[in-house]
């Protein structure tokens, strides 16, 4: 059992620190305000019995042997915030971890596999634009170049490092080896737990985005002296590709693909556009899914084109590989929540985490917790504490399981 | 016959009075280019026999008496422009009128009507945002109030008036009565005759545009963690309800529909849009069908909101009402075109046009030019020689035969 309101108080004080006017949390990489935070989260560590260090990105680690010379199971999450953000996306995985390790060392449970619990540097990406940098590291996938990225100050990586006495040459030893998983614990962002009533899922992956810009070009036209035939609108034309961007995606049970943004030329509401650009935003956790769906979405979009003499350009923006979580540790995940008599409800992330990083590395696996109206990256984020309690179980046992397997 | 020669060198030195650097026109009402192109077509007026004066907002107007005591016939257009426009737009209907008046004088033809050439003030609404206003008092429908219309410096038309030395509370004397019918000769400003590949049509409407805005509003989430099934996607809806747009419009022969502007927020990439709004512009010279189509559109819009759970909110933003052409004038047109042996092309107008604020006063006539590539507010506006002479030919012959009706 974990202790509620120990893990409770926590998350309450944790969020006291970069807290913003309208009661949410500012704490960007590499500032005052973060490392303030990581030196809170030090003591809950050190209270917990874990031995507690920085790495070379400044990712905040905290340890403790097995009994016996096996491969660490990592269990993790970030502390740094979107601006404004709220106070359970990545601080509750981090602190549900230390009160696991807390409540074992209270009830004198040694593990037989090493354990190391870890605040990630810089998930969100929020002051550099780039994001999942501690998670790239313990990866081995950071590269040095990445380090030149800059902040809206002009301030890179590399700099904020040695101004806070890191040293970027020294980014390759925060790779991790004998690993044997990874298991973070996260909120949804979503509202499939809520519609589902149960406070707590299984991950069964992270679903990599794809994003595309659609470029169609057609003619601006007067819209009162062109008649309906002699058109070439590629806002129809937009139009006709978004409604069956809906439809594709909809055949598939956990694929998503979402037209966020759109803006067209000339935008006189007597003309007909000439232009429209839009984004699509294509996500599964089966990348054969989403590179399935992508085709017929390119395919669809090339298709009206040519029927209505429009133009079609589509641009790649990005391409992140979405992480299938193991079969295994989902099982011992799934497991656990029956035994707290909680329904088992399996869903794939939509949102990013520091999981994907560790794809072909090592297994992973992710619990969700109930998310309240799926908000999420906003001062009224909210978990309840009976859902914290839950997933601190959920998690507590869930390790205890992979530790025997 | 007409001297196009003559008219055609007219057209061309009108358009050096506010020539722009890229060989278009800019010339506002009530501006120093304008007043100096009135005083030049006032010339070309007086060397085709008119009798030269301007009414009390400006109308340039060239008089010549019947030979019995009828009503006029009324001949005009506007000289003009938007920013940067074309030399056609305008200022062919106003020297078209001349150039027959003046061959009719040549050959000695004195029509049993008298006749009046207007060149009709500020027709595009460029500087003061309103337009059509020389047509308006000339209709007896312009407004005291219509004068504090201001233009971008702060200056209403009622003090443009005072400043070129008019009495604004002499406006209603420029109201015309005793009005047989009114024929304008326009450039296309659409590609229908240039597709037909003839020279002029015959205009059997203008159709007065109703304008729409159409608020979606949904629910803004996660583009990664929202299932397909569970979005509210007002971007979804809207694209159904443009798609369909665009088929209820082609059900009827001339009516047309736009969405010619298309805004969103958020609009980010990775989240569901929580709102859209786009604009309708709806057409046909036919106002029940104008009004049939707005019905079917609006109702497809609710539904569709109905459907998925997506606010609608409709506002009017402008209703004018469209003009049925004149049959009897529109036969004489067609006549005089197929006399010079020209295939019959008959269209309505998508542009609005001066003609409009004579609806159920008296009759109208209007004769389209062919406009190369559709193109017009825009230097590169073009009509041929060629063209101009078929135009004006088909002026005089509709003119002569409507004299005798």
């Amino acid at each position: 059992m974990v202790n509620i309101e120990r893990l409770w108080d926590k998350i309450h004080e944790l969020a006291l620190i970069g807290q913003t006017e309208d009661n949410g949390v500012t704490r960007f990489s590499y500032t005052k305000d973060e490392h303030e935070a990581n030196e809170l989260v030090k003591q809950y560590m050190e209270q917990a019995g874990l031995e507690v260090s920085y790495d070379a990105i400044g990712n905040l680690i905290g340890s403790t042997p097995g009994k016996e010379d096996l491969p660490a199971i990592l269990l993790g999450s970030h502390i740094d915030t979107v601006p404004n953000g709220g106070k359970f996306d990545g601080s509750l995985g981090v602190l549900t971890a230390i009160e696991v390790m807390q409540s074992l060392q209270e009830q004198q449970i040694r593990l037989k596999h090493p354990v190391k619990v870890i605040a990630f540097k810089d998930e969100e990406g929020a002051r550099f634009g780039f994001g999942l940098l501690g998670s790239r590291a313990v990866a081995g996938r950071l590269k040095d170049e990445d380090l030149d990225k800059k902040d809206a100050k002009g301030i890179s990586i590399r700099e904020a490092l040695i101004n806070q006495g890191y040293d970027p040459e020294k980014i390759e030893t925060a790779k991790m080896d004998h690993v044997k998983a990874y298991i973070e614990l996260h909120i949804e962002q979503g509202k499939v737990l809520e519609n589902q009533e149960v406070p707590v899922g299984n991950v069964t992956g992270i679903a990599g985005p794809l994003w595309l810009k659609v470029k169609l070009e057609g003619e601006a036209e007067h819209a009162g002296a062109t008649p309906m035939g002699q058109r070439k609108d590629p806002l129809v034309a937009a139009s006709l590709v978004i409604a069956e961007i809906e439809k594709l995606a909809s055949q598939y049970p956990y694929a998503v693909a979402t037209v966020g943004s759109l803006s067209l030329t000339p935008g006189g509401i007597n003309v007909i556009p000439g232009s429209v650009e839009f984004t699509v935003d294509i996500r599964d956790i089966s990348e054969e899914i989403r590179d399935q769906l992508e085709k017929e979405i390119t395919d669809f979009s090339i298709q009206i084109g040519n029927e209505r003499e429009i133009k079609v350009t589509i641009e790649e923006l990005q391409r992140v590989a979405p992480v299938l979580c193991s079969e295994d540790i989902q099982s011992l995940i799934m497991e656990s929540i029956s035994e707290l008599n909680i329904p088992v409800i399996s869903l794939p992330s939509g949102a990013g985490h520091d999981a994907m990083q560790f794809n072909r590395l090592f297994p992973v696996g992710m619990i969700f917790v109930r998310s309240k109206d799926g908000i999420s990256h906003n001062p009224k984020e909210f978990t309840s504490k009976e859902d914290v309690k839950a997933g601190a179980e959920t998690m507590l046992k869930t390790l205890i399981k992979l530790d025997e397997l």
